[in-house]
């Protein structure tokens, strides 16, 4: 949760509502800050999780973050308090690359972090050392000059760009986040997990990593950008079955990997059913052996479909406790805490005043459509004075309004007269041109 | 290979030229056939693989598939003589439910094949019993009403669409395909394996499968839309790694499944070097160990990518046998033969009669791009007769020519004097119009 009594780093709009009346907390969290990667310094280094410390030198960088928790708040409350702390000091080791984002970063690096420089002969030799061991004839039968040829395959090298070396540190500070919940659960009561939504601005670029079902969009004029995609067991269905198949005992002879289109009956024994395995997108009929009568480890359809009777999330941080009821089967195994990300280039763009990056839990999606918060956005933003400072924050609060809708007695309703969200509801509203005028 | 002396049905247009030299076979193959779904007849069910008897009731049926053979042409050769025989035979299976291609096919059958509907009784009994055993605590902390209620939970009844039923038939019948390769290969020569891209167009809808790198586009009002996605090292990194990461035993204790942007030397050990694994798209910098010197699973870049730098593609027929040179490690747990199904919807849309499905081997794609098919395609037909009977067999020549070039003293030059396709090129040009007036 936010402080809403002062101003938001990079003129960000923010609105939060708690879920009509599903619980007493708010269990979803937000965080948005602005930090500054700086190189380790020294033999003395500072801790890694340690609060800015006011100094502003170094690659500043802008952060905001959308945790939507399940099962408790904890995990959100500690990813809310953390992960951007995780992905700065996660660039900050490799802050003398960033420094020349026009130089690709080095593939090798020595002990103390420059880059390190293979000799010639040293390749020459490994190379044939290591083409003697694998030369194959079915890649000969492929293309024998590419593998007989120790030179061209040691010669090859990607060119990994900045960009991807980002990626990288948001992928791995998610997977650290997700470490640090377990460790820390022995000192603390860290209750729950959560989908975590994370935004990153940065040398004119920004980078959205997502590991949940909350999503982001860009609107650059009046246009929908999608900037992730939902993590759900729909979505992963496929994903979530090979693990199954390849590693049966984490189903506990209690699930099947097989997904039906309902729950079969004993006296269904012998019929053929419609199933679908981790190979398939289509359906077949399937005689019905005493494995299928497992509940599926894949059940249900839209925001209804859960991962063994027990989460309809597959991707977030936390919940390594999670287990099925009554029984000793983890889920966690099936969960991933690692993000999808993607990139926008800031800089290669220009953008007006109402060009926004709308950040928002599953409450927010569930009603109102990518399209529909797109209108509804840049209809609020362009009735509003530009330099007005809380313009985002209206926003962001409009489109709040518009997914919960107003309580009548038939409970929360929309204009429509459909039901409004039930859920906790968050809203980042961020200006793309926010730089300008202000930090 | 086709016998180019008949007219193809559907007036598909065909070209192949075989490779530049490479070898002197031609691996890659094709067919395309007219076919008739038919319902199972009774007690004396015919062979499976039957020919079609020239008795032209049942189902319409037209296919088009192109095989792309490596290591030999063996299971290209039997791909294109047999998976659309297995096609046909699983949509017999179904028939009597293609029949009413408006109403779903039932969930379950009856061993006889008719719909059989489970008793209101057995259901609540059923639906108890299964909701007692897989009630969870944290499925009723997301959503306490959808689980604790075994009457929501049974209820739910998944509605597949008839054109879900089709992408089934085609993802069993490559797998079945797949089987047979390697069951006859106890009897017969069956060399290497084939990539398959099969088209099936039947009631009013197109159906591409691909397992491979070879490619089908739609080119309609000179627009291209995509109707398959290619199956290579690079694109299917994760899948791969992730097995790998799995199942360690699979790598023979001489690959790792992490992905290096080069190999790495004995001294480098200590030293950090990028990475990526299974997780992750973006790359990150690890200290080497000693299992880190180990062959990468995934190798090399664009055309020359390698799975254990044996084999550039990773979805296919065949393959049972291949192993990394000189090792017992068996490729195929890597490779699938599971196709990607994309479907088209033919009687919604107008097509004119420039507007064709374009399948092709990589040979054709490696050189031309989508849109340089497209509107090479678009021009060749707009100059040509309507009706001239040989139309779309002369723009698959113009096609194959564009990618081959002319021999020149410098090798088979393009007219940018850019290198030529040297691998086998096989292209089908089909009219999506092609059912009026002919059949």
């Amino acid at each position: 949760m936010l402080r809403r009594d002062s101003r938001l780093p990079w003129r960000t709009g923010y609105a939060e509502v708690i879920n009509a009346g599903k619980s007493m907390l708010n269990e979803d969290q937000a965080s948005c800050e602005k930090l500054f990667v700086k190189k380790p310094s020294g033999k003395h280094r500072s801790s890694p999780l340690q609060e800015d410390t006011g100094d502003a030198t170094g690659i500043p960088l802008h952060f905001w973050g959308v945790y939507d928790g399940h099962a408790g708040s904890g995990a959100a409350i500690a990813a809310s308090k953390l992960l951007h702390r995780l992905i700065r000091d996660r660039l900050g080791e490799v802050a003398h690359l960033l420094e020349n984002p026009a130089s690709p970063p080095p593939i090798c690096l020595a002990k103390n972090g420059s880059p390190y420089q293979a000799t010639e002969s040293k390749k020459g030799a490994a190379a044939a050392a290591a083409a003697a061991q694998q030369q194959g004839e079915g890649a000969a039968a492929e293309e024998p000059d590419a593998i007989s040829d120790p030179t061209i395959r040691y010669h090859m090298e990607k060119v990994v760009s900045m960009e991807s070396l980002v990626m990288g540190v948001l992928e791995n500070a998610f997977r650290q986040m997700d470490e640090l919940i377990e460790k820390e659960k022995a000192s603390y009561t860290i209750s729950g997990g959560c989908c975590a939504l994370a935004a990153v601005q940065m040398l004119g670029k920004l980078y959205v990593a997502n590991a949940g079902d909350s999503r982001a969009i860009i609107i650059r004029n009046d246009e929908v950008i999608p900037m992730s995609n939902e993590f759900t067991p729909e979505s992963e269905r496929q994903r979530l079955q090979y693990l199954g198949f390849l590693r049966p005992e984490l189903l506990g002879n209690e699930f099947t990997h097989m997904e039906f289109p309902r729950r079969i009956q004993h006296s269904e024994l012998g019929k053929k059913m419609l199933f679908r395995d981790h190979t398939m997108t289509g359906w077949a009929y399937r005689t019905i052996v005493e494995d299928d009568l497992k509940f599926p480890l894949i059940y249900g359809e839209g925001k209804k479909a859960r991962v063994m009777a027990t989460i309809g999330v597959t991707r977030g941080l936390g919940d390594h406790d999670l287990k099925v009821y009554n029984s000793n089967i983890h889920i966690k195994p099936f969960l991933s805490c690692c993000p999808e990300v993607k990139v926008y280039d800031l800089s290669e763009n220009k953008h007006g005043p109402d060009d926004v990056l709308v950040m928002g839990t599953d409450g927010l999606w569930d009603v109102t459509t990518d399209q529909e918060v797109a209108d509804a956005v840049s209809t609020f933003l362009s009735g509003c004075d530009p330099s007005d400072p809380m313009r985002y924050t209206l926003a962001a609060q409009d489109l709040l309004m518009r997914s919960r809708g107003v309580l009548k007695e038939r409970g929360w309703r929309l204009p429509s007269d459909r039901l409004g969200s039930g859920d906790d509801i968050t809203v980042f509203v961020i200006p793309l041109a926010g730089h300008e005028g202000e930090t």
